[in-house]
């Protein structure tokens, strides 16, 4: 692959239009293939994976190099780093969707009407699924794994930086769709660090049913600007957790904590957290030591400031922003109608939690809260599609159609309706 | 209402992005009004119908008038007509969608994962729907209460012929709203027949979650154009029924002659039949001559023509041609797989239905022809939400994402997932 890896290409959108038709051409293959085939393909290509570790490992040095030379931080070459425990986690997550429960084909729904027509709505793939992220490498793996597990062929485009390792990624993919009797074309990668190649992707709405970007908020904004056909994705994780007057001062203190400090950099991290002006004074304190002890910055309103000496003052860009660092923004509020109106204003319809013993008052929460997950009594951190039991996601997103939070193997599928009849005519 | 919808629009958008912001605000009362409100809404709406009938016809008496000062058909101005039948019809439409079951909260899916968390998912409404329609005012009132059944506010754009029609309507869904207590912004209308005001309400994605477009397929091709946001529709219905050499030759004739002849200008009527060339000229004589006997014109390839001296030369382009008239197209195949690869590359994706005795080849092509409705030994007229159970239909969709064949109110949901803990912390 890295001999494709770096070839330029003459005429970018053409050749990205090529891509879409066999992607096409291949999904009519992938998306009637038996459940058995594809899991073969999912088993051999975490076997070439294994087997062929020193191969992705000389590519994976070439793509290190480009990023010394490009001069990229040490965190972003961590990111573009494989090694041994990295190739055989990429393996491991291709066995684990291929144990995953096949949805294509899948009654979701099953009537009879009265004139004897049988009706059933069944699973079917999407389509041609397109896939744009950031550096990490293993991305390839996971992305074209759950493509592949729900019928849909995949148009893979990576980091630039990591072109090669993600070459050598798709070679295992695409022998392991050979080794199952699979059209390899259901999984492609586009071969060029060509920008254009990005907005030829995106204007192929003839070939291509759906977008997923994963990455920062750049790479975003630019595929739901520029995307003609749908987008699922989640440009911000403005998360929060409410205090209620009704919350368990421990419960309050292990969930503010946690969601805010496990990971600060992951799109379910608590960005601000909302607390009932009655308790503020007796829940907070204890809160905000912990927080400010293990390094948390905390920006609060006026009654959070005479708590503690160590706040410094919100403004009103705070409550609107995702650090996605451990700075946290705190607010006092009137109740839960107060928090949920500045979860509805501020917030990224991502993931909220409200910790609270009063049933009445989480109902009103978890009703009115309008995010795609929303949260009673547990850390916002729990927003993940492995946590939900879904085995695998794809990424999260925050719009309200057809795919909502979690997008595992399911959400990558459409439906048809089948109907059996015995000679019906319409009256 | 009549005052309103002749006023004049100083600054067309800014006042559609008022009326979406209004929408927006009146979404948030309609998504969590109980059932009992929705329906009392929709209860005193039709009484409002069926008492307020000499206001409505008045109303339509303009709408008349200025259709027949514009010169419009008369099959245009039956469309526009309402008389006591069509308003009681209409009435009786809004008591139907009240007996409907309320999607709204409905738990999809529900389970506990190993740590105690408890997850469902649970239908929300989709928020603000956008609806712009031709001529026939009926549709103000169907479109309007499957919103609101569905908890969705609604912007309504109907064809500027029936704009005093549908403002009357609009008054009683309104009426309807106020009496239930519920904000009477969750269903507006656009009150000027300026053509701006379309523009302005598909680049309005910050307030309208998804729009429908009813009508012919220059309004159709102009949403989906112009549309910032999802869009519900379907362009053709290309539909094609296949009698298999082992079809039943009292079925196939049955179905073939209503598949076209019930009605021939809905989105579900048949436009090709495709036949066996192994059985053609058993099946097709019986099915020709109905057909002709019936006034249809048929367009076929040579064997086809071979078998009639009626039968006039079909073009390419019929094969991709939406009738919506007494013409069909029939076209003989080698077998199944033929009748596919013509379905999914010259169909609409919209409904196509197989006639066979053979239970392997229905099922290779109810599994293979990639279209929202596949049928086996039924007519392709049954295309249609009622016909469904699912009680009413805002359309039909033929995309793949989302809501896919007729959109019913559980199609115009989405859903969130609630989790319930207690006190779990992410490792």
């Amino acid at each position: 692959m890295s001999a494709v890896a770096e070839q330029t290409m003459d005429n970018v959108s053409d050749q990205i239009r090529e891509m879409g038709k066999r992607a096409k051409a291949a999904y009519q293959d992938l998306g009637q293939a038996e459940t058995a085939a594809k899991n073969k393909a999912l088993l051999t290509a975490a076997a070439r994976l294994r087997d062929g570790r020193d191969v992705i490992k000389a590519a994976n040095e070439k793509d290190m190099a480009f990023g010394r030379d490009k001069g990229l931080s040490e965190a972003m070459l961590d990111r573009l780093l494989l090694d041994d425990a990295r190739i055989d986690a990429m393996a491991a997550g291709l066995e684990a969707i291929a144990e995953l429960k096949d949805p294509i084909g899948d009654v979701m729904a099953e009537w009879e009407r009265p004139n004897g027509l049988k009706i059933a709505r069944v699973r079917v793939p999407l389509g041609v699924i397109g896939i744009i992220y950031e550096s990490r490498p293993n991305v390839t793996a996971d992305a074209g794994a759950l493509c592949l597990k729900s019928g849909n062929a995949a148009i893979l485009r990576g980091g630039s930086e990591s072109i090669h390792s993600s070459g050598a990624i798709v070679d295992c993919l695409r022998a392991g769709l050979k080794e199952a009797g699979i059209n390899e074309d259901a999984i492609q990668m586009i071969p060029t660090r060509d920008r254009a190649a990005v907005g030829a992707l995106l204007s192929l709405s003839n070939y291509v049913d759906v977008v997923v970007p994963r990455g920062g908020r750049g790479l975003i904004e630019r595929v739901q600007r520029e995307a003609r056909m749908p987008v699922f994705s989640h440009l911000d994780g403005i998360c929060h957790v409410y205090l209620d007057k009704a919350a368990d001062a421990q419960k309050a203190l292990d969930i503010a904590v946690n969601a805010k400090m496990r990971r600060t950099g992951i799109c379910g991290a608590m960005e601000t957290l909302l607390v009932d002006q009655a308790v503020a004074a007796d829940l907070l304190p204890p809160v905000m030591d912990a927080l400010i002890e293990q390094g948390c910055e905390i920006r609060g309103d006026e009654v959070v400031q005479g708590l503690d000496g160590r706040v410094i003052p919100a403004v009103e860009d705070d409550w609107g922003t995702e650090y996605l660092e451990p700075i946290l923004s705190i607010k006092t509020v009137g109740g839960v109608d107060d928090a949920i109106d500045h979860i509805n204003r501020y917030g990224s319809h991502h993931t909220d939690s409200i910790v609270t013993e009063d049933d009445p008052t989480a109902e009103i929460f978890l009703a009115r809260v309008d995010s795609a997950i929303v949260i009673r009594n547990a850390s916002t951190q729990f927003a993940d599609g492995g946590e939900f039991g879904m085995g695998a996601e794809i990424g999260i997103s925050t719009g309200r159609m057809h795919a909502r939070g979690p997008v595992g193997t399911e959400q990558l599928t459409s439906f048809k309706y089948v109907v059996r009849g015995t000679g019906q005519t319409r009256p």
